[in-house]
């Protein structure tokens, strides 16, 4: 089932504008390109309406937001709204500070979002105002059962209308009405930085060549990443390298993967 | 004959000053290490001109240009022109967004550029006010025949007194007087981003240790990093890597080349 | 004696805020994590404050520092010193523009520093408001004997209260009371950008996760990155590679060596 949202991808090479973080900037450009989509990165108030109307979806990364970049993100983001572009949140660090919690919280507020994503702690905060983020990683203390989980991905998604995907050690998409867990994926995605941005990056590729499917799209991508995580993970081990050649592996694996092996490698459980 | 202007790099070591974006930087960084140059990153306004005072070359860079880096790249343009320091611009993006036609714009009315480097897209645009600009990438629409893009790269090179490098399946160096056709290089090179700033980057350090022969040292440039290219493939293939591993082969292949390497493996045509 | 610290680091997993260049952010991230600590970067003035308040280190690195994340830089400084937070400063640059040796001053001025590591020009000009830094390079023209490196640490460990790491062919931790000297390392560590960066960003983990020790702990890591620097080396050589892939094969190998070969392998002189 999930083949025919890589093909698309490939197909289309749709054109993603990215408004994101400068840590992880360059991954999430190079994994867009290896996914079968283009990047462009743009991030000044004066070319955010200019840039999102020349491409053909939005991924909105408010890792290392600032002064400068937040008109920035609410212009593209009710203009790529007003296009009808799918558009992705990922609320990096959310709860971190009064400014991040604000600036997500303006951002639901202002613009329809296609997928937001993030992990636990992040997702927990923007459904339930609450929730323990210790900087841009899940809290152990944010631990609960999958049905938890599910009910408040549910709740969020009912709110905004958007998928919300939900990643960790294993990974959840819910919509309204759909619920898919996934299974893919390795330990050492946590080794690296930028596992969480580059999917977002790549999800939002995935909705945006499949805009009548935005479940669907961002199961393939999480299945994706997941498989690509396995790969680069006995690539590595094989090879005897460490994290940075990981998140080369990785990336690698995501330009190598065809749609046959993601039909076949995605391991996931649709509720 | 394209020995001699590696060798002059390697000697002379060109600290250059680089005001470019954010996506591609570390790569820009290590490239000029690679090719025997020495990088610098600065983009404030406070600081532009001691920054390029301190160095031999600069390179202008406009992906995710903003309102805080533009003063910095004039004022830092206007100086080192003032110092008869090569300067190079990469026009990211050039027709994306009105801010960027028009920074575009404003940097060769105020600036003396030696070398003005990008695709098709963005050249044609300088040259005419016009090309259909897909974000980063040249588009299918601008495909043109050899005749007419050394036509109107001459005109960019009459208007302006730079060298024009126009850089896709093969690259063009047109000045009034001169031509070269390069066919070194691999389609891999788009699959990656970064490699048109990277060239830029260390066109710049060739044009700066060859302050005499802007020509024949962004021909020696172009030809190292399409036959990089070729090796990093080589090397890619050879070990079964993807896109990511393709750049970091990218960037070793020409802190390895030789000059006699490079004399035995250029592919151009004078004309 | 060494082994107990990166120990720790493993252990205590030290969360460090970092506001750093974005040239080489994305290897201070992943370095960060190689080590056993964890990173988050923000810069804006408006969150410096309390994402560092969440943090337990902080590191400054004023490498393409801007008017932006200056206020950052001192607001974030001045909230760790408050709370006996680990501070280091990474002076990259200082003495190449007004505004950076400007900087720097203010920063120590406000700031109580526990470690302050730079190369030999930038600790120089900080001791001495002299030095002829040539960019982020050491100068050739700081060349000086151990006696009189070790003299001016000294004066600048006096004057700040923080250790002194002095990278290059060999490095030198100096304090009021002690010195060492280490000899790890190669010299393919200049042939990269973000050795430096990359060390700092590691030492803000170690003096973290070891608060009483922090000579010992810059020691520590010191000998950890001049010894990943060897095994990387020889990883680079056996495989051909060039210094692209030397840079990922340094952030492996700290996420690979274990405290045993620490131990063994750190080649120091106390003094």
């Amino acid at each position: 089932m999930l083949k025919k949202y890589l093909e698309q991808v490939r197909t289309c090479v749709p054109l993603i504008h990215n408004i994101t973080n400068y840590v992880t900037v360059n991954d999430c450009a190079n994994i867009l390109i290896a996914c079968g989509g283009a990047p462009i990165m743009a991030d000044d108030a004066e070319e955010a309406e200019a840039i999102t109307t020349a491409c053909q979806g939005l991924n909105i990364n408010i890792g290392t937001l600032n002064q400068r970049t937040i008109p920035a993100m609410l212009l593209a983001g009710k203009k790529a709204s007003e296009l009808g572009h799918p558009v992705l949140l990922d609320p990096v660090g959310v709860g971190a500070s009064p400014l991040r919690t604000r600036t997500a919280q303006k951002l639901l507020d202002e613009v329809k979002f296609t997928v937001i994503r993030g992990n636990l702690s992040e997702i927990r905060l923007l459904a339930q105002g609450t929730g323990s983020g210790r900087g841009v990683d899940a809290s152990e203390a944010d631990r609960m059962s999958d049905e938890e989980i599910i009910a408040f991905a549910r709740e969020l998604s009912g709110k905004t209308g958007a998928v919300i995907v939900i990643t960790g050690a294993r990974d959840f998409i819910v919509s309204t009405g759909q619920t898919a867990v996934v299974s893919n994926g390795v330990p050492e995605m946590s080794q690296i930085t930028g596992s969480g941005c580059m999917l977002s990056a790549m999800t939002t590729a995935y909705i945006t060549a499949n805009p009548e499917a935005p479940f669907e799209a961002s199961l393939a991508s999480v299945c994706l990443m997941g498989l690509a995580g396995e790969l680069a993970e006995a690539k590595r081990a094989e090879r005897g390298d460490g994290n940075a050649s990981f998140r080369n592996y990785l990336i690698d694996a995501v330009s190598q993967i065809t749609s046959t092996q993601l039909e076949e490698g995605a391991k996931y459980v649709l509720g």
